[in-house]
Order: structure tokens, then C-alpha cells, then sequence
């Protein structure tokens, strides 16, 4: 267990995109430096989709442009269409990511299109990239619940892993979107999929909104599973979860990583001022209990 | 792991013993029927201690004979003394809860005596106990950390866990008091005391202070302990850790517990109406992912 694990910090995209209050371009940059200075190396910083439709990535393109030349990190955005690949790469997107949903539903409510539709809309886009020497990601939502559907088999999500595994994606993170997976289906599901996508290529993406994320994540971890996704201060969430709690906390993830003795090279008091000063700009508190604590802590001196 | 997981709820106890605002006898008596009427059977209602050190257990008699007769559950009350013992039969209590530190810092702060001087203290107890049919549970503090000694090695809590075993204690709970451990130090030490006491008489007892708890109890799961202490709505805390997070909350675990297939006969809306109505008398939002969720849900319709 004590070998490393890589961390894809999501807070300024999926985090971001989820909250109510939508965040300038210059408090995003000011943010993902902030990360960049504690000591996170792979940030999702924004993505390339309708303005109209998310307002809270408005402006990814500068996002992206101003933090790019920090060297030794790695930016992902969010590409949804052939459009989006153009931006992005106008910006000097060198590593992008692509969705599908394991479940019809949720597919549906979210893109008004099948989940095999979604797939043949972005083949073009993973065609491109490839000729241009980008790497894609791809996330798969609902892994393990949807809120249309209900339950998610494995063998959905299989399915859907393959194909972005066939087509190209140098990793395929697994989106728990509602949060409503605990540790043991996690880990089958993990089992699942690794028998068609091979583990290194996988990653964790799970929400806390049930309180169960770390759980699930350690779960993953005993299967072999190396990747996580999370957000500083647990920011974003689902608009169709419920309550306030979003992906996992960076700063809780962190925390079980150097329990367990695995280093992350993150600086945690770093990692909090971050969080404190973006949960000021989108007004309201940390979904961090590490976060909370220290802060707490601070207060009492 | 899908054999059967006893809960303690220890709510009305060490929860409400650490929140700031007294809750009444009256509300008490109704908060631990609402709790018996969601499904939780293995109820701690009460302390038998100073009134001017701890407010908040004022009345414990009351409250135990208010709820004894509930036939099919099972009530444990705090005991520090004989003074404290003689009350809590005096109130009809069968099963008692004695309590040692696993760190001198902490049993310093916290009852101005070293380990051994505590454990002399309650041995008459728990003599007396024995010889009146009642049965005594070992709590131990600071298992996985001392907010005054730091890092608490196995050992220390090895060698109280064996004593309060040898003295007679029918299960011995190990607290994570400040609730700093991680899921391989939990099952290290779970493993570790288990050489010495059966894992069939060990109990976790975890806070949640950073996040951990969960992943921590589904890591001692897998090592094969089976009881589990909880507090609705995750009231609580410890006047030495930081943060308004205190014992992992019961519907967590439930909703951990309920996914991973193993039945708890928990009724969640009830323990969540339970929380929220607790939680309106102490004047705060429940510290449970689960309830918060549910409440959203509830508000959304």
C-alpha cells in the first residue's frame, strides 16, 4: 500500500462548475497557483462547453493560457465536441478530457443524448488529439449509481471503459457522480473493469455526498487502483445530488495518503489557505473535515 | 463481510456529553426512544459523574429510568467510581462502561491521573459489578493519537486492553478520541490488540474529526471486527480536538453497512428525524454526510 499515488486535482473544473457562484477568471488563475504552490502537480483548471449552460467556465481559455507555462505540471480541460478540441488547443491544451455515462439516464438528463451517441460525438475529437500529440482522458459518470436509473452494473461500466480504453484514453476515471457507492461495491467494480482496462490506466473520481468517498477510495486502493481524483475543500457536486457536499476533500484524501505512509509531496497548510480562500469567494465553508479542523484549530491558537 | 455488525450508539452519552448546549432529561428520554424506534437497540444514555464537570449528564438517573423498561434494548451509563456505581444501579443499569486512556497525557488532562492510577480507581467497580450480575464495558482513549503525547504506539494500548480483558470487561472499546488514525494504523492496531484480547470482544470506537472514520471501520471490518460505536447525527467531540466534528455518525456507518449487504434493521428516515431533531435542541446542523444529504433531498421534494 505504500507505493505512491497520483493525484488529479478537479477543484477548478468539476469543483468550479458545480458551485452556485461562478468565479472570475483572475480569482481561477490565482487559485490553481495557489494548488500549483501546495504542492499539486496534475489540475483539471476548466472547461470548453457552452457559456450559456455552465457560466461558472467562462473564460476557461484564458484560465488555461494564464497558468499553462508553469512547468512541471499538467493541465486537463473538459471537451465536450470538436468545437471545444479548437479552443482548447488554441489555448495549448496539451491533455484533455472526454465524458460518457455508464447510465442511459443519466446520459439523457445530462447531454440529451444515448451514451453511445455521446461516445460517436467525441470519436472525431479523440481522433484529433491523437494526430496532435494531446492526450485524453476519459470519465465515465455513474459507476456505481445514477439518479435516473438507480443502481449501475459493472458490466455497464465495463462497457463503456473498453471502448474509451480502444479508443485511446491514457487513463479512465471512474466517476461516482452522486456519491452513492460504498467500499465494497467500489472495489468490485474496480475488479470489473480492470479485467478489460488495466488497472494503471484507472482512477478514482467519488463523491463524498454520503460520506463515504475515503472508504471507497481505500477500498479501491486494496484492489491496486493509483489514481485519484479530488477537489480542494470538497468543492462542487452534482446538480442532481443531493446537499452541499461535493467530490472528495483533496485535504481529507491527503491526510489518509500520509497516515497510511504514502508521501504526496502536498503542503497541507498550503492546501487549506487555498481552500479558505476560495470557499470565501464562492461564500460558503469548506466541505473538508480536514479543512474545518485545522481551521478550528487555528482559531483556538 | 456480510456477517452481522452490532452499533453502539453512544449519541446520548459521549455525543451529548460534548456538545455545548445541555439537552433536558425530558428531551433525552425522547431522543433515545426515537432512537430505539429507528432500530438501534444498544443504546448509551447516560454518565454517572460530577455535575459541575460535566453539565450535560445531569440527571443520567432519570434518563436511565425513564427508558430501562424498554425490553429488547440494551442501556449502558458511564461509571468513573463507586460513588458513580451506586447511583447507576440505584437507576436499575445492567451493563456499566468504565473508561482508561492509552496515553498518560491524556489521562492527566482528563481525569488528573496516570493510567494505572486510573485503572486502580475503577477496579472496586468493577468488582462489584461482578458480584451484582452487571456488565462492564472497557472504554480506551487516544488509540491511534494523544492531542498531548502525539503518536500512541500498539502497545500502550495492547497492554490496557489486556488489563480491562483480564479484569473482566465483556468487550473493551478503543477510541480514536481525536479521531487522527488512518485505515492501515487502524488495522494494525486492531491486528496488535487482538493477540491479546479476541477480536470478537473488540469494539471501534472512531471520531471523525478529519474525515477518516469511515475508511477507517470498513479497514477494521476487514480485520475482522464486527462492533461498532456511533452517535446519531455524529454528535460530539472532544474538548481537546479541533472542529465541531465529533463521533462518526451512525447514519454513515449505516448507509456503509446497508451497501456493503450487511442488514442493520436501521430505519434511516427515523434516525435522520431522530438527528435532526437532536440537532435542533443543541442549535446545529447534523455533522452526518448522510442526514445533510437527506435533508436536501427532503427540501428538494
Amino acid at each position: 500500500m505504500s507505493d505512491s499515488v497520483r493525484i488529479v486535482e478537479v477543484g477548478p473544473r468539476d469543483g468550479l462548475q458545480n458551485e452556485k457562484t461562478p468565479v472570475s477568471v483572475e480569482d481561477r488563475i490565482a487559485f490553481i497557483e495557489a494548488l500549483i504552490g501546495a504542492g499539486l502537480h496534475t489540475i483539471e483548471v476548466g472547461a470548453f462547453v457552452s457559456p450559456k449552460a455552465i457560466p461558472q467556465m467562462v473564460g476557461s481559455d484564458q484560465v488555461l493560457r494564464g497558468v499553462i507555462d508553469h512547468v512541471g505540471n499538467e493541465f486537463h480541460v473538459l471537451v465536450p465536441n470538436e468545437k471545444g478540441y479548437e479552443a482548447a488547443r488554441a489555448s495549448g491544451a496539451r491533455v484533455i478530457a472526454v465524458f460518457a455515462s455508464a447510465s442511459e439516464g443519466f446520459s439523457r438528463a445530462n447531454i440529451n443524448c444515448s451514451v453511445a451517441e455521446s461516445i460517436e460525438r467525441f470519436k472525431p475529437v479523440i481522433a484529433r488529439a491523437k494526430a496532435d500529440g494531446v492526450r485524453v482522458r476519459g470519465y465515465i459518470s455513474c459507476v456505481l449509481g445514477c439518479p435516473f436509473d438507480g443502481e449501475v452494473g459493472p458490466q455497464a461500466v465495463v462497457d463503456v471503459a473498453r471502448t474509451l480504453g480502444d479508443l485511446g484514453c491514457y487513463e479512465v476515471s471512474l466517476g461516482d457522480t452522486i456519491g452513492v457507492g460504498t467500499p465494497l461495491k467500489a472495489r468490485q467494480l474496480l475488479r470489473a473493469v480492470a479485467g478489460s482496462v488495466p488497472m494503471a490506466k484507472l482512477a478514482m473520481h467519488f463523491h463524498d455526498t454520503y460520506g463515504q468517498a475515503l472508504a471507497n477510495l481505500y477500498a479501491g486502493m486494496e484492489e491496486g487502483c493509483r489514481v485519484i481524483d479530488s477537489a480542494a475543500g470538497g468543492l462542487g457536486g452534482c446538480p442532481y445530488a443531493p446537499g452541499a457536499t461535493g467530490n472528495v476533500a483533496t485535504e481529507d484524501v491527503v491526510y489518509m495518503l500520509e497516515g497510511m505512509g504514502v508521501a504526496t509531496g502536498v503542503d497541507m497548510a498550503k492546501l487549506v489557505a487555498a481552500t479558505n480562500e476560495i470557499s470565501r469567494l464562492i461564500g460558503r465553508p469548506p466541505a473538508s473535515r480536514v479543512a474545518s479542523a485545522m481551521n478550528a484549530k487555528g482559531r483556538l491558537g
